[in-house]
């Protein structure tokens, strides 16, 4: 496999992989797919290894059944995908995240950062946050 | 110039970009070096075009002119670079921060988001946010 078809592996796993989690809220197929064993959580409010992202689902699916999330922008470099979304829990309740995942050299997801802004009301231009 | 060449030219220019910003808060040599003429803000407390940034990092220097930030990880694709950086504004106002840049051919910097948490006193996992 060429560098350039892994990228494109790795963003493909990715964005199928953080569809099923978080808006099919399917834990099970995203394991069965794309999660390694390890996946290292650096949320602060997940716990580590993927029962800490099974749970995580769980709460999503009992607090936010109807939370969609959009990837609006999608890059790949070595092992890393960084996808740039939008992530609606309710009109209320919009944010702005990024997701850093490392993949190992089969396509599995064995890293997880991210970094989460609220959207605010109002802001000093007129370009929105995406 | 070879894609591997430009992805190499814009990270370089982004770092040096971010140090002279944030750390330096030396704004007018940024925009002779690096700042291209549009600069389409998306963080939404900074107004749009380079007069914004102006603006913002005279706030950094009278707010914050002991802030630092180290960048953790740098990806580069296409025009786009992302840097995952960790932001000290004071011991006590520690934040996780993403930033994206678009680049143009010339490797000036036209566009950025960003996406900023505070990093929570304790964790659900012991791996840090970084």
């Amino acid at each position: 496999m060429s560098t350039k078809e892994q990228l494109e592996r790795n963003k493909k796993n990715v964005a199928e992989f953080y569809d099923l989690i978080i808006n099919k809220k399917d834990y099970d197929t995203a394991n069965k797919l794309y999660i390694g064993p390890r996946y290292k959580q650096h949320n602060p409010l997940v716990k580590d290894y993927p029962e800490g992202l099974k749970e995580f689902i769980e709460f999503l699916k009992n607090n936010y059944p109807d939370a969609r999330s959009e990837i609006i922008r999608i890059f790949a470099e070595g092992d890393y995908v960084i996808l740039h979304v939008h992530s609606v829990r309710s009109p209320e309740e919009q944010r702005a995240i990024v997701e850093i995942f490392r993949l190992d050299e089969e396509g599995r997801i064995d890293e997880h950062w991210d970094v989460i802004q609220k959207i605010p009301a109002t802001s000093a231009n007129p370009n929105s946050m995406f």
